[in-house]
């Protein structure tokens, strides 16, 4: 591997994606050394959440309270984050040449939304369609393992949210959701076992970044 | 007039609609005497908002901020908060046998987003839709003045918010966007001319909410 694969690159939208306790945040910046490494100029951001406003929807969409939380209302808090986080960050950063990295995307409202609470898989895409009008990134990281390892570590960490107090087999639906999609866009998706050591965690993440960067310049 | 013809009634859905400055306030609290008068168990609620969360979401939606707020998340937010205020307050206070009478619904939406801001009606069938899957007003009082009357009582009671401080031609479009929907739909409108002393206007309510009363118990 060298710096020179990596020149004449053009901007990519690569996502993080994996349930609780997959060890996100860490992997997350690991990427970011390697994307700063490797001098791709980059822009780090997550949903929901990106921008004031979404930042605010999150809280909304977070916080533990008495009110019962609409499935519907959920969905369409999360779709207008998105919306703005798409018009106000993401896309203005594709288009001034910076890749973006961002932890979670639209998979997450399929695994959460979708398969985790039950709602419409039509409902999500016709949402999907209004919001992001075909926009999909172009490399989605997994980061899978079993659910109980993950709630464990999740546990470890201090107080759960609203999402992450729910019940083991919401998490077991949300896992089973991640992995058929990825089984589904097997070109998208690089699946990470992280269950494993941190070390081989990284190296696995490392050469699905390389082998993914190699291709998309042997192709430009 | 008597209250014995308001009796045997099932509960209604009933809205008030219109632009800045026509006394939505004020002519809320005339039909609420009306209602109190007449022994019509009634709840009264307002959009956006209605619900802890969804009063929320119009806090974010009302706010004067920095940043921009694109048009796609505006609509989701306002069809979130929707969601959640049917859900949790509209429907069971329906469902127990009261008359809800709301402060603004989505004809708002039709005509502050749609036809104000230009967005796609097609977007806003589809959320409606999804939403209230059919569900309408029985009855929609639409106080009706011109934009220049409006604006300047708007201005008199103080500071002007964010949708408040748009261009005059933007509350034309709203306008002629409300009188376009009860055009299309006479039998659930009554058009108030509320540029008339506020006598008249209450005048014309109350002969409006009879007429409805009757002609809807009649059909019981």
């Amino acid at each position: 591997m060298t710096n020179e694969i990596m020149t004449n690159r053009k901007p990519f939208f690569i996502t993080v994606e994996g349930g609780e306790g997959v060890g996100k945040t860490t992997n997350v910046a690991f990427i970011r050394q390697f994307l700063q490494h490797h001098e791709i100029n980059h822009l780090h951001t997550r949903e929901p959440g990106g921008t004031p406003l979404a930042e605010e929807l999150r809280e909304i969409l977070l916080a533990t309270r008495d009110e019962s939380v609409g499935e519907m209302a959920e969905l369409l808090m999360v779709f207008a984050a998105r919306a703005q986080h798409l018009q106000q960050k993401i896309l203005p950063a594709l288009s001034s040449g910076k890749t973006v990295l961002c932890d979670r995307f639209t998979d997450a409202t399929y695994a959460y939304q979708g398969c985790g609470r039950g709602l419409s898989i039509e409902r999500i895409e016709q949402l999907e369609a209004m919001v992001q009008a075909g926009m999909q990134p172009d490399l989605t990281i997994l980061l899978d393992l079993p659910v109980e390892t993950g709630m464990a570590r999740a546990r470890a960490r201090g107080e759960l949210d609203r999402f992450e107090s729910e019940h083991l087999a919401f998490f077991e639906r949300v896992r089973a959701g991640y992995l058929a999609r990825a089984a589904a866009e097997p070109e998208r998706f690089s699946i990470i076992d992280a269950s494993q050591d941190i070390a081989s965690v990284q190296l696995q993440i490392e050469s699905a970044l390389l082998s993914f960067f190699s291709i998309n310049i042997k192709h430009d």
